[in-house]
């Protein structure tokens, strides 16, 4: 499940762009992790990791003092909890439960689909439908997945929606080899074209022009499918 | 899926008999839904739903004044929100991403396991596995998932304790009818009761003694197999 691992990572890194915080990151090889990995940062082993606090070390010789976190909604929960004033999470208790909701919709019906159609394990059609799912839950006209501010919901969200963006105007995969069968990217870009899909087009629209996600977006072009990296916060 | 709601909810009245929250119960029969559940509650038909704020109206008459929030981890976020004094989540932040991070292990790697055994698809080699890797998270000798205080990562976990208690101690699944092989709930008590969980098996302890769990917990065994509740809370 490496192919999950990237995304997860890109997430904390755009949260961490919006909020003009801080941070160091890495990048662990999964296909060939170095052993002070799992014994002194995440014993599973999965990315993204965050080290907080302790003192100011190299990444490759974490402190045992360091909080270290792990998850990927986890993390941008933690993120939003260390910048209050960020806007990541609003105050409003109703609002802040919109945005746990988008996210806990973007994770069941947008990201096990849109792997399932990159890998070609399974047609477009459950991207469709957690597409529907989420755009209902957009505001007529809004900028942003809740609310008038990007939150760790259009976090959470984005790397699907850049992922979506590329698929449907190039064909092509991820990095390593297009799985799914020719033209069925564009065909499901011809699907969101239409006019039942126009709110969601927009937001995607919308998130795809940040800055944040397009310094992300370069990047990840880059690096090779299997490597991934953790953070670790500057003190 | 209906087996997993009445779980879900029993999550959020936990959390509601901890933080000494009023409210108000009403059961909806999910196999013959009123019509004004889906139009004026929750579209997608599912409990548990909170409503909140509005006009103080009967539940069964919801007003659209007020907010309506579905999924029960974003509930027990938002009754966390709700009651910031409640010790419900912790203040500090690398705390609040310990429960956070303890409900994500409980979700992926108990609920599933424990359901797909009691409904005897699988045996209960991945509730083994489950248990093991939240024991890994738990401290020595202290009485709740996370730090001294009764959080939501308790209540997120121990409906699936109580029914594991239930299952190991009687051999018996929901109250519709054993599903499981005979004889295989008392099997996995007794792997449970050796050394190796010992530390899980004295926090399941704390937890099913707790008064707000023995409440939920009689009540459950009254309630039929799919019917459950949603809350609305006091005004």
């Amino acid at each position: 499940m490496s192919e999950q691992l990237t995304l997860y990572l890109y997430k904390i890194e755009l949260a961490l762009a919006e909020a003009n915080a801080p941070h160091r990151t890495y990048e662990v090889d999964l296909l060939n992790k170095p052993g002070w990995f799992a014994s002194k940062v995440n014993p599973v082993g999965e990315v993204p990791v965050v080290t907080y606090g302790g003192p100011n070390v190299e990444p490759d010789d974490p402190s045992p003092l360091s909080a270290k976190i792990a998850e990927s909604n986890v993390i941008l929960e933690f993120l939003a909890d260390l910048y209050p004033d960020s806007g990541l999470l609003p105050k409003d208790p109703v609002l802040r439960a919109k945005v746990r909701f988008f996210m806990d919709a973007s994770t069941k019906h947008i990201e096990g689909s849109c792997y399932a159609f990159i890998l070609g394990k399974e047609s477009y059609d459950n991207i469709l439908k957690g597409i529907e799912f989420i755009q209902e839950l957009l505001e007529e006209g809004g900028d942003f997945a809740v609310g008038d501010h990007y939150t760790i919901a259009d976090a959470c969200i984005s790397p699907f929606l850049a992922r979506l963006k590329m698929v449907t105007e190039t064909d092509l995969g991820r990095a390593r080899a297009r799985r799914f069968p020719v033209g069925m990217g564009y065909k499901l870009g011809e699907e969101l074209k239409g006019p039942k899909f126009a709110k969601f087009m927009k937001y995607v629209q919308q998130m795809v022009n940040r800055p944040s996600l397009k310094q992300s977006n370069d990047e990840e072009f880059v690096i090779t499918f299997f490597k991934t990296r953790f953070s670790e916060r500057v003190q």
